[in-house]
C-alpha cells in the first residue's frame, strides 16, 4: 500500500465554520488556508455558495475562493447548493464545485426544501451551464450522495434508493461522486457495501472521495475501510471543527490531524507534513478561542520515534 | 463475515480502575461486572493479584474472582506479575491468568523491575505451577506481549525482537499469546504486520487477542484492522476508564460500548445486549462520581432504526 496516494480535503472552513455560531474573521481563514496549504493539504473547501442571510458565517466565499486560487497547486473547492451558487462559484474561480443531493428525501426536503426530482433538475441544470464555461475556467464537478449512509430522520436507505440516486446524479451530469456519512451512521462494512453497490450502479469511477464523521467514535475505521476499496480522497476537518460530536445534531467531522496521523503511520502518501499541520490549529484556536477543537493526536503528540520525531510534547 | 463470533474481554476493573486514584468500593465493582456480564459479556478480567501496598485500588482481587466465578457463563480473568500472583489467582479460581511481558525492555525493567530473561523465567515457573494444579482449576494461561508497537522510552521496537519474545513466551508455557498497544503507538498496518509476524514466529494460534489504546484515536481503527486478520478477542473498558487519552501516560483503553457499536453495526455477533450496555455506565459513574467516563456511542445513541432503536436519546 506504500505506493497508495492519499488526498486529505479539508473542509473546515466551509462545513466547520458552517456549523458554529461565531463568524470567523476573513483574514484569519486566509491565514488558516494558507498555513494547512503550506503544510501539504493539497485541495480545501473554503465556502459554500449561499445566500449570506441564510449563512452570515460564509458570506466570503468568494473572496476566500479568490485568494485560495493565488495558492500554487491548491485545488479550491466550494459547495453550491444550486445552478445561481455554481455560476458565483465559477465567477470566483472554484476549481471544485459540490452539489449536494441528501439520499433522504425527507432530510433534503427539510435542509434544502427541495425533494429528489428538483435537486437532480438543478443538477442537469449546472452541467448544462457548465458545458458554456471555457474549459480552462471549468471546474470539476462533483455530485455528494449526503445521508448515504442513513438518516436521523427516515434511518436507513434503501439500497435501491441510494444506485438509483447515484446514477440519476452521474446521468445528470457530474464528473464524479462522493459519499457523505452526514449522520455519523456509517460503519466498516456498511461503507464497503455501499461503495460497491454505487460503483455498480455510477460506474466504477463514481466513487471520486468520501466524507465521513465521528459521531459514534467510527470515523477512522470508516476511512480504513473506504481505503480498501480504493477511495483516496478523505473530507476531514481541522480540530473535527462543526460542532461537538457528542450534542445531538452536531457534524463530527473527522478530525484532519488523527486521520493524517493514522494514513502516515500507515506508510501512506499524504504530502502532509504533520507537525506543520498540527501547529495550524493555533490559528484555528486563536481565531475562535470559545470553541472546543478535538482530536488524541494533537494532545497526545507524535510516537517517539514516529518519522524522526523526537519525543512526545 | 457474519457469523464471526467475537468476545469482547472488559478489562475496566484491572486496566481502568489501576489507572485512577480513587479505589472503587467492592461492592460497586460487583454491581458492574454482574451488569456487565447480564449484558452479555463473556469475560472480565476483574484485577490484577499485584500486591495491596502498590495497587490499592485492587486489593480485592482475590473476593472478586470469588464473586465472579458465581456468575454462569462468565470467563473470569486476572491479571498476574510472577508466580506468587499466578498461586493466588489460581487459589481464588480464575478461569484465564494473564502475564505481561513488556517487549520493551527498558519498559520492562521501569514498571516490573525484571528483565526480559526474567519475566521469562516466571513464565516458565508459573506453566510449571499450572502443570501441577488438576485440569478442573487450572486456568488458561496468556502471555500478553506489552508495548508490542513500541515504547515511550525506547521507541519502535524491532521485528526480531518481537519474534523472538513471541516465541519464547509459547516456550515458556503460555497456552496463547495476545498483543497489546500499551501506547498507543499502533497504526492498522503495523497491527497487520505485527500479527502475521508473531504468528511466523510463534505459531498461527499465537495470536489469540489483542489489547488496543485509543490514545490517537485509532483504536477502532486498528481492532477493525485485528479483525481482519482473524483475531476475535478484544480488550477494551467501559466507559474507556483508565485516564484521560489524552494526558500522557494515560491508558487511554478503547471504550467497550463504542467497539460493541462498531462490531454490531458491521453485523457482527458479539452476544451483547448495546442498550443494556449502555445502561451499565450509570453503575460506573455512580461510583466514580468524579472520574470522566468516555466514549462517542453512549452520548450520540444509536442510529435510528438500528436494531429496532426507535430513536436517539
Amino acid at each position: 500500500m506504500s505506493e497508495t496516494r492519499i488526498l486529505i480535503s479539508e473542509v473546515g472552513p466551509r462545513d466547520g465554520l458552517q456549523s458554529i455560531a461565531p463568524v470567523m474573521a476573513t483574514r484569519a481563514k486566509m491565514a488558516w488556508i494558507a498555513a494547512e496549504a503550506a503544510a501539504g493539504v493539497r485541495e480545501i473547501e473554503v465556502g459554500s455558495f449561499v445566500p449570506a442571510k441564510l449563512l452570515p458565517q460564509l458570506a466570503d466565499t468568494a473572496e476566500l475562493v479568490r485568494f485560495a486560487r493565488t495558492i500554487p497547486g491548491l485545488t479550491v473547492a466550494a459547495l453550491v447548493p444550486n445552478l445561481r451558487g455554481a455560476q458565483a462559484a465559477v465567477e470566483a474561480g472554484a476549481h471544485k464545485i459540490t452539489l449536494p443531493l441528501s439520499a433522504s428525501e425527507t432530510h433534503s426536503l427539510r435542509n434544502l426544501r427541495r425533494n429528489h426530482a428538483q435537486v437532480l433538475d438543478e443538477a442537469r441544470a449546472i452541467a448544462e451551464f457548465l458545458g458554456s464555461v471555457p474549459s480552462a475556467r471549468r471546474p470539476r464537478f462533483e455530485g455528494s450522495l449526503s445521508t448515504a449512509f442513513g438518516c436521523t430522520l427516515e434511518g436507513p436507505i434503501a439500497d435501491a434508493q441510494l444506485a438509483r440516486l447515484a446514477e440519476q446524479l452521474m446521468t445528470a451530469g457530474c464528473d464524479e461522486l462522493g459519499l457523505a456519512d452526514t449522520t455519523g451512521y456509517a460503519d466498516p462494512a456498511a461503507v464497503r457495501r455501499v461503495i460497491r453497490l454505487v460503483r455498480d450502479a455510477a460506474g466504477a469511477a463514481a466513487v471520486s472521495g468520501i466524507h465521513l464523521h465521528n459521531t459514534r467514535g467510527l470515523g477512522l475505521a470508516n476511512a480504513l475501510a473506504a481505503l480498501q476499496e480504493g477511495v483516496a480522497t478523505f473530507d476531514s476537518s481541522l480540530g473535527g471543527l462543526g460542532g461537538c460530536p457528542f450534542a445531538p445534531g452536531a457534524s463530527g467531522n473527522i478530525v484532519t490531524e488523527d486521520l493524517c496521523f493514522m494514513f502516515s503511520a500507515m506508510g501512506l502518501e499524504t504530502g502532509i507534513d504533520l507537525e506543520a499541520l498540527l501547529e495550524v490549529r493555533k490559528i484555528v484556536a486563536d481565531a475562535l478561542p470559545d470553541q472546543e477543537l478535538y482530536g488524541f493526536t494533537p494532545l497526545a503528540g507524535l510516537p517517539l520515534g514516529f518519522h524522526g520525531a523526537k519525543q512526545q510534547p
